[in-house]
């Protein structure tokens, strides 16, 4: 029988030869045509088997399924807000699955939790943060599900213990915001109907005034406001809520300001946006997704907090068996929503240390310059009606005569890109995500005439 | 500047670099003696740089971190419940990172959810499931958040939209099970004080009678029961609730009941544990942790709800931006408490390619042979004691005249082992974990011979 050295060697030997087909693949027929699910279940070779695989078996089954999975390249993959998977940050990213640390203690994952909380600490200080604590989590969804945990245990300190005792705790958010924030209102207790969906603007942004009134109502009414998420980049328009506008509101009125920037905290890299973050500093909570913007694999989320402390007092639990040397500050299992963690900090550092601050300044500005690109390319299609000025990342438009849902279809099927539609205003539009750094200019161009191809052909059809 | 493909081979050369590099020190100083943050802190160059860069500087600031990342290699590593991380899992978690899918969608994800879902099924139809559901979520903590979740909304159907509306809520725990159990009562409103802890008996295991008195009591009182949850290998005696017993406790009155077997789930490889299991297709959900026995890095936890449905009344929210084609079937993004999600499954999948189910039969056969091999050898060794007969995997002894965390430490510091402290029973022990099918007898052996050498000369100094 091999040894594991000698079958490391091996599989790392498959990995560069699978990785090389797959780029290949990327660069003849970078977009896979829908494949329902039924065909493939049909002619993969999926099942788990009784007898191990020999190597090569093992090889012929690892190709099939990479074969078909969807490409995220770039140039070609408009369809979500993450984008991009670059060098260093895979070979940061797979470093942690070699080194396999589990980040609750410092005694097991050593230098590991050193450099996340540097970029725990940085990425705080870009926002004005200064002496505050934080958290990678597994996305977004679980960022902002945690700050809203610690959003309420500081509104009702005894709540950890007794559980709701009445109190009709409300939340605040955009129209426009994220589908987590409910969510999330309902894994609490808090529910759904108790989150009070603030309407946004022309632009997608909240209107503070309506978001000032509806607190007060809601505290002459007897509710507990508990909570105001200010959206960072939303999820359809990339528009940013007005931050020092809702800080005053929530100072004046003692309530928690979150602020999910899981996808626009990335612009802060570019100082264009240096207006927009004005008061960021004044939020008590702040999500961002480095996975989405900043080039590495999902999941790589960090939540931070503006008051020390905060994160212990809801997710510290007692347990002998695990935290038992060194400070807790150096054991962040103590301010974890999970128990054993993957490390998703090493990919980060890896990418940071590679492109340094700058590199991610110019990294940043350049997708900005795509997405205002590809909506000069919108104004210049006939037939195409861009629905608004992108407001960071995502070009909404719509084009004569051809739904949303039907371009985006044929243009996967034709091979030629991947893209999503959205509802902007109550009306279908198409969502092109500019996310990926990688993209050239050449390539956003080149989207846009296929796009004009396809019309063609569904016009004659 | 590179082109990303030539960064890309360059730095994977790097990643075999730094593994071998890595393999090698394993070898020669397979345990890092502890080393205090501040001392790392100021030796790393762990900073965030402004400029980029250069391709050596980068590979010598991940060298020097890699170095003093403390090691999980076999054979030395006893401290956790995770151990090994086998060359085809991390084949199939690197594969994972390049290809980046984001698991919500069959439209982006493809074949990956289908695979993931082949391993849902099989894990499921392992524990006597049948037509059931599930998830993968980012580790056991999470499952287990979720299943409360599930079995809330199961018991309080308008809870969701609602929130809490003054139902007296319990859940029902061993005192010898996971903390997250508290835990995830708190984030839910439930609240710590509303978990009721059943002592176990001698050998770790709940005591049935008094549950069942437990649950009469409250409903007399006025409390509605929500969840039982049955420990299957619990985290410091490895012990496993009667599963059985607990079902009927739990049919009678009609409360969900969740198996957290996040640690033992592994063990229903080994034919020994057939009766152990009895009663396991009667629970309403059950989590499983593939990355704690099943050889794969972190993280990889599954959790199974026997009746479909549940997942999407509990974690679907219509996002028409995200799931936009084919049957949500397929959409596993209705059914998680994420949003963006990593891909967990292809790590497991490919290693079960490679041992195949009769592999894992052989493998975890071989871990519970360890186990009583190390049992055996705390008998046989002068001056310790061992504190119970091991359940599963894990071997709880104390040393005459040495406290349990001097001992680890020593270890340690020697450079010879990473081993744990806990408490049974209200007294202090050390707690083996023999959780790494790729440990030898010889190793097992070597390190009793170990902690004798550190024993005389504790007793010498």
């Amino acid at each position: 029988m091999d040894t594991q050295d000698n079958q490391l060697a091996r599989v790392m030997e498959l990995f560069t030869t699978l990785l090389g087909e797959r780029q290949s693949q990327e660069e003849l027929h970078p977009i896979t045509p829908a494949v329902p699910p039924e065909k493939l279940l049909d002619e993969l070779p999926l099942e788990l088997p009784d007898k191990g695989l020999s190597f090569d078996e093992v090889a012929n089954r690892l190709r099939a399924v990479v074969r078909a999975t969807p490409s995220t390249a770039p140039g070609r993959f408009y369809n979500q807000l993450f984008g991009g998977r670059e060098p260093y940050a895979v070979l940061g990213d797979i470093l942690a699955s070699a080194l396999n640390s589990s980040m609750y203690t410092y005694k097991v994952a050593g230098p590991q939790v050193l450099l996340e909380n540097e970029l725990i600490q940085r990425m705080g200080a870009m926002m004005g943060f200064e002496n505050h604590e934080g958290t990678f989590t597994p996305g977004g969804s679980i960022s902002n599900l945690c700050a809203m945990i610690v959003a309420r245990d500081k509104t009702c300190p005894e709540l950890r213990e007794r559980g709701m005792d009445g109190t009709k705790l409300r939340v605040y958010t955009s129209a426009e915001s994220h589908y987590c924030i409910p969510k999330s209102a309902a894994f609490l207790g808090i529910g759904r109907d108790n989150v009070v969906l603030i309407p946004a603007d022309k632009r997608g942004r909240m209107i503070t005034s309506v978001l000032a009134k509806a607190i007060d109502e809601d505290i002459a009414a007897g509710y507990v406001p508990m909570m105001v998420n200010g959206t960072v980049g939303t999820t359809v328009q990339g528009a940013f809520d007005p931050i020092a506008k809702m800080a005053d509101v929530c100072e004046a009125r003692g309530v928690w300001l979150h602020l999910d920037a899981a996808f626009g905290g990335t612009m802060a890299f570019d100082e264009r946006y240096a207006e927009t973050f004005l008061g960021s500093d004044r939020a008590d909570s702040i999500t961002w997704d480095a996975h989405k913007l900043m080039g590495v694999p999902l999941t790589c989320s960090v939540l931070m907090i503006r008051e020390r402390g905060r994160l212990r007092a809801s997710f510290d639990e007692a347990a002998e068996y695990l935290f038992q040397s060194d400070d807790d500050q150096w054991n962040p299992g103590t301010r974890s929503i999970q128990c054993g963690r993957r490390n998703d900090a090493l990919k980060l550092w890896t990418n940071w240390l590679h492109h340094g601050t700058e590199g991610y300044v110019a990294r940043t500005e350049r997708m900005r310059d795509l997405a205002l690109l590809a909506a000069d390319c919108v104004r210049e299609t006939p037939g195409m009606t861009l629905v608004k000025e992108p407001e960071s990342l995502t070009v909404c438009f719509t084009v004569d005569g051809v739904a949303p849902a039907t371009l985006c279809d044929a243009l996967q099927d034709a091979g030629l890109a991947m893209v999503g539609h959205a509802i902007v205003d109550g009306e279908p539009v198409v969502r092109l995500a500019l996310v990926d750094a990688g993209t050239t200019e050449e390539e956003v161009r080149c989207f846009f005439e296929d796009a004009r191809y396809v019309m063609r052909r569904k016009a004659i059809a």
